[in-house]
């Protein structure tokens, strides 16, 4: 048995415990977590900046790229933000354990729906450190047991913070420790891809290489998306001003987001579209009109851009060419609203604003695992609420199916 | 393009139609359906006699089980059922376009977690004609557009219920025809498994054997369950008639459902095994004591009997032998009771009562197109909410994500 399975063999075998112990203790430990973190800035400042040193030599040789560089690089905001998460997270109402119906079937055989943890969750991310925090905040919150695999670039802050987090536990001495765990080789993914027996989700959070090469080479379900190709529908009645802020926000803001756009579709009678293209232009924006450019994620200050003859037209475009992340229309007529809302398959379809705020902390989350373009599971943002599922609790006084299917009883479906 | 190809793609192209179809035109097309089968009953029986006298062949020639042969017979009972089945999901709720909630993340900034169809399904079934009427009707009412694949010794029956409710959706002409298909030859499974870029999601209806094949050669996400080992654990406190009466029901009522007991563990305190034994002899089961047979699906009148140490042990068991279907436990301390639906970790975990009630019909969702061992989507029987998915709707005025991450404006996050 290799050690990467050992590991995922035990974290199987913790995950119930985790499941079972009590809320408070849950958040005990996730107090416990962001008061450590708080008590040894100074060794994450410190492992961090080991990190740096390396990718900086990687980022001067071409081998990284400054993007790369300054998602791995740790600052007071970051931290802050970080430390207020786990605490956003603990203010969340419990997930699991919660009755979303209960029928009665017939006298004395109640069915309940109820929430539970979906069980050993892998988590495979790259630079950015802070995004284990979160993630294993919202594990734990959830009661779900976690394999988080670490990118090469961050692997001395990430030991950091795993060993901080394992200390923090550590002071809840029912929490079983090997519910949570981290691993570092490349080799790592394969084995835990591979581990389809015990690992009930795989969460990637990285490149589209990444995130395909994953959903390419596993059986396990796979939550979240490879690109975030968003479009904008400017329609013939949409405002000139709200127009241009708003198409600007969304490319700009961040523009290496997933929520970024990437092609705004102009009405042909939309009558300021040289005024759109002359003000993304003076922000720095290239424009590019060109058809090869439709299923172009630039992640850049790059924008395509295409004149549509119609509502309709548009819709196609973007169910076509999109990557069902999230796409905005700008119009004042609230019925092409409507129908843009419901006919764009995406699971963030939005109205007179930006792209942007398709995130679990704008959604109001507290905290989001990542972004899913998947129809199964969880769309959208995903928060605590993803990483739940239900079972069914069924309690009765002895009945047998027999009765029923002869006739000697019948079922009357109460809610109650 | 292939035949099949073809059809997908058609299929994908009319999905959004059936998605915005009032439901009011979607319910007309149910009855449509329903009254349709009613009046041609003769045509259905007529090329059933069909599938019939061909699948006797293969019955004598050893070629096809009494058993699958079962399953092709429709009859008077079978038909009532099947068009009661309709009327049932008629009557249910829309599925889509409902509000799970609203939150107004800021003034003027509204975000609302609606209900959408999956988009299209495909499902692949064995001999039971029947599911296709049941499948498709579900599949109607949640506006989700369907490739159905029959087996081979259902054909003619599958072809004349096709006809039937093709006839019956044209008297609906705004129905769009191309988003309910069937596809018939064997060759077809492959090309359907493989066009991931089309299909949202595959429901396999049928042998462990299929839904084993299909799970390792498909990269879109599949619903439903391999197999169905349940179990009952006989707690000490547990009575023993009604032992007796829910165990006898969980084997024999319907031996080759998927939801039958398959092992029963009895705890080593419980005073009337040898009772419990005989009487299950006494009704044609056949009872094995033997390590090798814990993974066995008998689906037929044999039980494996094991004695445990503790609750823990049986939890322990069930957890490991078992395929997270359904499990009972039998017992008088409610405490047991709580502990083992809990750390049993599967779809239905019930108390005092049969494995076998674990059924869509049962549970009141009216029908359903399978019952799922998954953990993401859908859990246990899945009926319309299932088959259903949300999109993120956000309505704004403008709003750009800048203005949030500079602190000129803050979320309030209030549901609304």
């Amino acid at each position: 048995m290799t050690e990467i399975t050992d590991i995922v063999k035990k974290a199987y075998e913790a995950k119930t415990k985790l499941y079972n112990l009590d809320i408070k203790l849950r958040d005990e430990a996730l107090k416990n977590i962001a008061h450590e973190i708080e008590e040894n800035k100074d060794k994450i400042y410190g492992a961090n900046k080991e990190d740096l040193i390396l990718s900086q030599k990687k980022v001067d040789e071409g081998k990284l790229t400054q993007a790369t560089f300054n998602r791995l690089k740790l600052d007071e905001n970051k931290m802050r933000d970080m430390i207020k998460g786990v605490y956003d997270v603990i203010n969340l109402e419990n997930p699991i354990n919660k009755v979303l119906w209960a029928r009665e079937l017939d006298k004395g055989l109640v069915l309940k729906k109820i929430t539970c943890p979906i069980g050993l969750i892998g988590i495979i991310f790259e630079a950015r450190p802070d995004v284990m925090v979160q993630i294993t905040s919202l594990a734990i919150k959830s009661g779900n047991a976690v394999i988080l695999k670490g990118g090469s670039e961050a692997e001395n802050t990430n030991k950091a913070f795993f060993e901080i987090i394992q200390n923090a536990l550590k002071k809840t001495p029912e929490f079983p420790l090997e519910a949570v765990n981290l691993i570092f080789s490349h080799e790592d993914i394969k084995s835990l891809l591979s581990l389809d027996e015990y690992i009930d989700l795989i969460i990637p959070r990285g490149s589209n290489k990444l995130v395909t090469y994953i959903q390419s080479n596993t059986k396990i379900p796979v939550l979240g998306h490879a690109s975030g190709i968003c479009h904008i529908f400017v329609d013939k009645t949409a405002k000139r001003e709200l127009v241009e802020n708003v198409t600007l926000d969304a490319k700009i803001q961040y523009p290496s987001a997933c929520n970024a756009v990437e092609t705004v579709l102009v009405h042909k009678e939309y009558p300021y579209l040289n005024e759109l293209k002359n003000h993304l232009i003076e922000n720095g924006v290239k424009i590019v009109e060109n058809p090869e450019s439709y299923s172009c994620e630039y992640s850049d200050k790059i924008l395509t851009v295409k004149t549509v003859n119609s509502l309709a037209e548009a819709i196609e475009h973007i169910n076509k060419y999109g990557s069902h992340h999230t796409d905005s229309i700008l119009t004042e007529e609230a019925e092409n609203a409507e129908k843009f809302m419901t006919m764009v398959d995406s699971a963030g379809v939005f109205h007179n604003t930006s792209t942007r705020f398709s995130d679990g902390f704008r959604y109001g989350f507290g905290a989001e695992v990542g972004i899913s373009t998947n129809k199964t599971l969880a769309r959208g943002p995903v928060g605590l609420e993803g990483l739940c599922i239900y079972k069914y609790r069924l309690y009765g006084e002895g009945q047998t199916v027999g009765d029923y299917a002869k006739g000697v009883k019948q079922f009357h479906h109460r809610d109650i």
